[in-house]
């Protein structure tokens, strides 16, 4: 009785929302301290005081008609203006209020800025591995997510094969850097090339293509690395950000899209933006934390916890025998398979206690995405078992 | 450049919003005293100080990383579970956490239950007047949105159109009690009626057809008036409700659905809306205020301020020769446009400035909207104007 569509849907369900689930049944089996969860990207680190602290000056100063009213559907100017100006001060560019939108986290802000551009039909061009929903919010819309396939050897995009797949009815191409499920940086070298192929083809076709770019994980990166700033470098650039990891807030659905004034159609595209907030029914970014965000904006959550755990497990699963790119951002390591079936050695981890994401939910079979965003102890605990797993492998 | 739905849906764009706009920028000129704006119902009275104490509660006392953090797609098991006692004890229901998904408002619960059921063509009814934004959530799935025509006797539905309009591709039926734009409730009456040709009906086409009562305004009721709730009449009710306006929070974005164990298909319902709420980019209700509204379960904002508007406003027009129906609750009054033309009647009213949104919005021509969630003060302000523009068409 359920939507022909949502019967799929519901079918494949999130391999990663069921492995959740199916760790709280282990830890009730085991005690939660003998199972080693890697599934989902939660967090665990504490948001910084700071987010307390806006919290309670918020709701203690503040109008509370002001704190918790309706505002523009786009968010409230003040926390616009703030934010834009943080980007300038951190990225050199030139934003105002009317170049941010606030949005239901990262996952709100795509859905928005998706439902703004595509006609059925229209296609929308990722680079694999990339995060499963795309394919979801795509959907929403009848687009068409084309996939360039992986660039194993460094998890960079693949850019011949990207520029052959790009056609007249390319609308946008979504990029996730610092990259979900692989933790690797696009270089700047990279962007570059991006970009030159982009502006060929737009040329070429005579067509706009929007970069939109996924950048939940721009604060977390390590050993120094710096991530190019998109709209610098491609003018028909469109950012949606989070800031679910940057402050630990997954749970509080909080974001906002970057719409610079250069990009091609700057007002249809804000003006729908706009709309398509409210008829999507986010409405609005929820209000209090709107609020909260832009007293925020130079906390960070402390990263070093999360290099401490990267450090610990990337180190060991080499000295184990798997193979990895050393992730230089967020929080997710994505180790080569010991079988060729990524799901079959997902579930032979699971006989360790291990739950880590077979690599297919992310386009490219043949890995798994292990998150690294759990307390130290975890890790530690895990380690035996990794080493088990790869000896049960690699001694056969 | 953005698709060929949002061009559209942009040069439409709710009148509601645009007089919004409008009002901000008269007060701009004329000063924010002088401005009688009726045009948003943006909740005038204040939180309950239960809202202020709760999340100071939360965020001293409950761990950062669970009150900020993802949880089940559906919501906290914890506040799903207070909120479904809270229902039973109210309304003499049988409910359990299971019946419970947190959502992002009732936009947003609207939306993932129509996502949830809708097939490209499926029809869903609603009755006039109605919530301009159900032909957006409609039309988000493809679906089709048919209007019972408007019985402006008494803005009671006319339930034998709706019987003449049922048919095989009938999914859903959406109501809104107590309403906006009339302020009606709909009485017992109406309800046993309208559950009687839904029974039928179903009977005679062998479907299910879910009836969706979307409910924000629940509380806000006058003169004791009961409010039935539909869960006790029909079998497959699902009902949306949002804080929005019971504890005056709108901006923050949280409400429920409730699907009851025994509607249809109850399992893949409740299954497929879990995941409408991840896919549509919502991901769960914002996390700190879900943990708020579950510690004010039992407050409510104070409506006897929106009693005394109410009152002032209806009895002043009635007096100066407008015609409408006494609103028994919410926060809106549905008056005849006093020429055939409510847009023209409309900006006539603004002359005075006096901002009312046309019935046309609403599926319902001839009337205007007034949305007496304001200050006293406006009300009174605004009672030279309108009993001007009274005589300006009486007096003719």
């Amino acid at each position: 009785m359920i939507s022909n569509k949502m019967i799929g849907l519901v079918q494949n369900s999130s391999v990663i929302r069921a492995m959740f689930e199916e760790g709280k049944r282990l830890a009730s089996i085991y005690g939660a301290e003998n199972v080693y969860d890697f599934s989902l990207g939660n967090p665990s680190v504490e948001p910084p005081k700071a987010v307390k602290n806006a919290v309670i000056e918020t709701i203690s100063e503040e109008s509370a008609n002001l704190v918790h009213g309706y505002m523009n559907n786009s968010g409230y100017e003040d926390v616009r203006r703030a934010i834009a100006q943080s980007i300038n001060k951190k990225f050199n560019t030139s934003l105002g209020e009317e170049n941010i939108i606030m949005t239901v986290g990262a996952a709100g802000g795509l859905n928005v800025i998706l439902k703004t551009l595509l006609n059925p039909g229209d296609e929308v061009i990722t680079f694999a591995p990339f995060f499963g929903e795309y394919r979801n919010y795509v959907s929403n819309f009848d687009g068409e997510l084309v996939i360039v396939s992986p660039n194993t050897v460094n998890f960079q995009p693949n850019l011949s094969e990207f520029e052959k797949k790009i056609t007249a009815k390319t609308k946008a191409v979504i990029i996730n850097t610092p990259n979900n499920p692989t933790g690797v940086v696009y270089s700047e070298e990279t962007i570059t090339a991006l970009a030159d192929i982009l502006n060929k083809k737009q040329t070429e076709l005579n067509t706009s293509i929007y970069l939109i770019s996924d950048e939940p994980y721009r604060e977390l990166v390590y050993d120094g690395i710096e991530v190019p700033y998109l709209t610098n470098y491609y003018k028909n650039t469109i950012v949606g950000y989070s800031y679910s990891k940057s402050l630990s807030l997954p749970g509080e659905r909080i974001g906002y899209l970057v719409i610079p004034g250069e990009v091609d159609d700057f007002s249809d595209i804000t003006a729908a933006a706009n709309v398509a907030t409210r008829i999507l029914g986010f409405v609005n970014a929820p209000s209090l934390i709107q609020r909260v965000v832009a007293k925020c904006l130079d906390s960070e959550v402390d990263i070093s916890v999360y290099n401490r755990n990267r450090e610990l497990l990337y180190n060991s699963l080499i000295d184990y025998g798997y193979t990895c790119v050393k992730p230089e951002g967020a929080f997710y390591l994505f180790v080569k398979a010991l079988e060729e079936d990524d799901k079959a050695f997902a579930a032979a981890a699971k006989k360790h206690n291990i739950l880590i994401v077979p690599g297919s939910s992310f386009g490219c079979p043949g890995y798994c995405r292990i998150a690294y965003c759990v307390d130290y102890k975890t890790i530690e605990g895990s380690l035996s078992g990794f080493k088990k797993l790869a000896e049960e492998y690699l001694n056969k």
